[in-house]
């Protein structure tokens, strides 16, 4: 077994026990010898850096583990990077929230434009991570689940040498629930982009399960009269498109009270505050409040798929190449590849017709390209264009008005835009 | 010359005479010798007609013309057949713009949900026009400017073999415009489809001409600061997308008072009167206000090159051909085609990267195959896979709501829904 | 485990043996429980299927084995087709091989207008085969050997329901001698059309070795020069292609005396003759002399692969589906795939540039499009087009001599185009 | 009238007077005030010059006339240039006709590797024409008809910025035999490569007459029994594709006494002679003798279309960009534009299905574009992959060696393959 290291940068979030508790279950593959944890902020660091070192060594892993605000000292030498920053904290997430409500327009983390001013701040940092990667450990593959994971990955795949995947806790879920129901040995499709996917096919013992599963099955949040309009199920965001002003006047209502990001807010602390005991040496139960189930399984299984080249199946962010014939090559997507050591390749896709879906991602696309190259160039006419692809906008002056609002609101994050 | 045959399909339309003042105005050069005007509406049709018998008497064509409610008689032996029908006529547009408003919908006679209903109802007519046509008269051309035109000509262009163009306005007003600005030796490139469409190229002496046209030039009804969005210049109708919620709004001020619908319904009363009067024997100024300027001067010039083979350039809705390459091969559009007699090739467009615009065509062309099949199936699944792909709508529960009432509304025009 | 019924077409085939010893090493994994052996050639079909019982019994299998000329008894409820025919036996193959030569053609028995002849005479029967199929066991696989086996699966991939693939040995003994070259753990690309393919790629360690191998390595058949031309190393056949005239001259001088065909008549009457000493239970060496080593592990490594879901890749003959995007999707490919059950998913080749080889690929498939439908139809004109695409012919007037002459010689296995 | 400078490089050749015969004719629509000749050889461009003044002079075009044998002079300021050069004259043309034949290949001016010869010499030269147009005329169009025409395009334009054409006079002659015989209104469509290329189409009326005329129709050079594998009518080239051994008899036979090249020689210096004679001052009968039929007449019907925004069709070979879908969009191929002004707008084909065509012409534009780029570099790799992909080599033996010897016979011509 090849000895590795292991750097996750962001490793002050309160998610990074559970990466570290999939390397102790899988200690019998991976030979992890070195940890390097880089964050900014030191408090958090130095807190949940503490209750890993004790994980490990409870879960006999004998690993070097280090704490670095130092992003090259964390990079250099690394075998595995794993990414899940956070630029402007939970604040900055308040701002996606609260601000789009004023002007009409959904205010969420990942999707809209709350999203897009998520991706406008962790792009360039994403990217610096990659290029900083080419110098300092050029065959080490970077796993991000910063998100928007899927807009970040279509930026950083097509401007960098590194080998990179983004990852997202919802198709394993949703793909996990659904075996569930019909069984383990049944193959699931499901692909899309990040935030933007669906389960298009159940097949079992060579029969489609789709026709049924449209009067039976029943997922999280989205009512069941739009599963036929896609012939299949739709992830728990597509209910902002599908149910929009719904969705605003629930939003709006919550942001009355807290916003989901002002409770993170809290929960974090509570977290924060339970990893500060010394004590404590297991992920504890509290952290599935915090959303995010599976997440760092994820990571971990593709991480020990890539290392030990088994020939799985992950559902990732990744170039098409063909697999999806109605995106193009390098448009990035979320669907299933064969991992080969590191190598995705994609499974491509044939004879799938519902226009609705592909009409949907190409669109959602190219506002992610429009929406990528904003981020990176800050030219302000760019990130009005992505605004009005965006079907969750689809109106210029509040798009307008609110892109200078918040542009305003995160001016110490995104100083592409103020060179 | 060759003797024709002109069959007029709605020919109470108010704007039926434009048709003959552009007929009469070419008579070195086409020799009408047989003139059918059918409606359904007797009472329109006399009026009409009877001012157009005395306009082609003044202007000394001695054609024969036949009045007649009877659809086989006018298209039997027809060389041209001009479509200008309005099922459900005025009453039902006012529906179409009122009923949307009641959901915070746009309630437009040709786009959005509005648009939608009324392709409902004229698909199928017009479709059984072509088919008459291929038994009756299968060499004949059948133009088209009932609405949506657009699509109307996606549906009927796809099922039936007879040649048909569908035929709008706003081309030919917006390039003349231009070309009123910029000299008439410009090549002005205008496409896109029916109502979403965008002078996208203005050249002169080998010179682009749109990076200054951008800052100087302006349209009506579109804000300034959308021309560099598209790179160009968007027709009248594409402000329902950009600045849809001011839209609304004004909609709802409007039908406070009157809709659009309401206000034609006054100036056709006004002009039947008009019409009435035995001593006009040509097209009475008043005419201008109903709108539709220019749309009889193409229908009977796109006529003129077809009859005399002249190799002329069209604006017409064609379908595509590989002309525009981000567009499918069947795929209905709005583009400038040379007329080759019958033939008309479209011509290729090399070299175009604005998304936004390629984005929105492919969106709303999803739309319309799917409302054209809706409206050949009268399929309740299919109507909604429609509306949910609309740019305009985008939410479900509006979409299915107010599908709802004005599917009940229009009931005795949509028998395909109830079979 | 499942227990399984083997039908075997073309039976008495010498190679028939070897299938049977590949079942036998893999009895912990393959629960064979019926054997239906099925020849219209009785005296073959006793002798081998002698042997074979012989064999089973010995290796302890306990199988059922039943020997009939009746193909819809073999094939009612099987689970595995093998089907290894030979219609018209060696004796037509000595005519495929001996008349292209009077017209200066080659003549050999899978490439050229042999190999045409061959496919007339073979498609047909294997497309019965299917057709039998999915009457009688539609959820069987087919594995066909029956030459020429690439044209074969196009035939029958795009005419039949039936899970089909065909199968050769040269990919498996190609990638064979490499991995022995550079070691097991490379990563060996090999893709084309079947008898006309090309190691592309070897990497190992996350490096491409090829540029170093061009220099250093050697194939059999191919002089050293043509392998910078392809950027690899073509399969044997090819170099019908790139050393024509050297290789017209061969057969010409080896057909004074024996072809290849007659040749292998002698083989096979000595192998049956060692096939019907009772006292031989095992596969004779003999065999080995015959060619077509590592035939039937290739088949029954497969077999074996689908029957337990061995995510296992092998190289066979599969509808593109976008894995070469240089091919349509429906083009037959001899390329990698991934084995998944009953489905074989090709694995994508992207970024690959040698012009040679993909027209080389595209125009030998052009061809062998014309050549299925000329064998499906009988149409002489449809042949003589497959002829005049094929680079290995290339003058109109031996290629209908020839044809005509051939077609005569070969009548009684062409009823299709006598009819 | 813009008044024009008209420059012809490679002017000593004895087709020039065409070219001037027709501006001549056209006096009326193209005012030329200056004309250039160029060329190297100076005894012809004094010959050839004088007699063009003469004709000048006698048909009243007061044009100011050089004679020069500087590239730059001649190009300074030029409104269009015509350029027909002959890199190695007519001996170079003799050994591309005479040595083939010793490796068992086709020997011709224009096709197989005798062209590919004439490429490798022409294609720099021709380049470097183009770039001094960049910096002394970039807004002239240069109307190329040296040989091999297609090939010369292919390679100019795509390196070049200069608005470029490659001509042939075979479109034009097969156009006009075939609307004398079916009538001066027929829709006759024509494509393929340069010297490679179908009528494919011909319709009259609305109705396809090509199944009546497959057997009705008779052209040169090509049996009758090709039309039907074509569905339509190849051009005389095609010949050395179908035939192409009764074409190498032939043309062996005939080189024992004189190849074409050699016969041209003597019309040459006949028509030198001709041309001496100072009381000529118009286009001798005899030059028709040297073939080219309306060669000239082709140029400059096209550049009075171009001059004078004529929205003409013609036959050139120009970069597809869509209109033959189964070509590259960068792919130059030979097919009926409309010329609006200096933009050639390839028309679009669409739903032609034979494979033979289609294949044929993807192999030799892969061809090709090797044989460009070995033009270009100088590459012998690249050179011997362009002859392995050609359809009249097919034999890597023969096109090695006969290449070895052809390099070393045009060193001279040929110093990139010798830096």
């Amino acid at each position: 077994m090849r000895e590795l290291k292991l750097a996750v940068i962001g490793a002050g979030s309160t998610y990074s026990p559970e990466i570290f508790e999939g390397i102790i279950n899988r200690r019998d593959m991976l030979n992890v010898k070195r940890v390097s944890l880089m964050d900014i902020d030191e408090r958090k660091l130095n807190i949940v850096g503490g209750l890993i070192k004790r994980m490990l060594s409870a879960g006999n892993i004998g690993a070097e583990v280090e704490l670095t605000t130092d992003l090259d000292r964390a990079l250099d030498g690394a075998d595995y990077v794993i990414a899940q920053i956070r630029v402007g904290r939970l604040p900055a997430r308040v701002l996606d929230e609260r601000i789009p409500l004023k002007y009409g327009l959904i205010g969420q983390e990942t999707t809209g434009i709350g999203g897009f001013f998520k991706a406008l701040r962790t792009i360039p940092q994403i990217l610096n991570v990659a290029k900083r990667m080419e110098v300092l450990c050029p065959d080490a593959v970077l796993i991000n689940f910063s998100n928007p994971s899927g807009l970040v990955a279509e930026a950083v795949q097509n401007n960098s040498s590194i080998t990179m995947t983004g990852l997202c806790n919802l198709p394993i879920n949703m793909i996990t629930d659904m075996k569930k129901h019909v069984g383990q040995d049944a193959d699931v499709t499901y692909f899309g982009l990040n935030h933007l996917a669906w389960i298009t096919s159940v097949r079992k013992d060579g029969k489609e399960l789709m026709p049924e599963l449209l009067e039976t099955y029943e997922t999280e949040d989205i009512p069941k009269k739009f599963y036929r309009l896609c012939g299949g199920f739709p992830c728990g965001y597509l209910q902002y498109y599908y149910t929009r002003r719904h969705k605003l006047e629930e939003l709006t209502e919550k942001a009355k009270n807290k916003t989901r990001g002002e409770e993170c807010m809290e929960i974090e602390e509570q977290l924060l505050e339970l990893y500060s005991d010394a004590s404590l040496y297991v992920k504890p139960e509290q952290l599935s409040k915090r959303g995010g189930a599976l997440y760092s399984e994820a990571a971990v299984s593709l991480l020990n798929a890539i290392e030990n080249k088994l020939p799985e199946f992950h559902v990732i962010n990744v170039r098409n190449n063909g697999a999806l014939p109605w995106m193009a090559d390098d448009d990035v997507v979320e669907t299933k590849v064969l991992v080969q050591g590191k190598k995705f390749i994609p499974i491509p896709v044939r004879g799938f017709e519902n226009d609705h879906i592909k009409e949907l991602m190409r669109t959602v696309k190219a506002y992610e390209k429009h929406a990528a190259r904003a981020a990176l160039t800050g030219d302000r006419e760019e990130a009005l264009r992505a605004l009005m692809i965006h079907p969750l906008i689809g109106d210029g002056d509040a798009a307008e008005a609110c892109f200078d609002e918040m542009l305003n609101a995160h001016k110490a994050y995104l100083p592409q835009f103020f060179a």
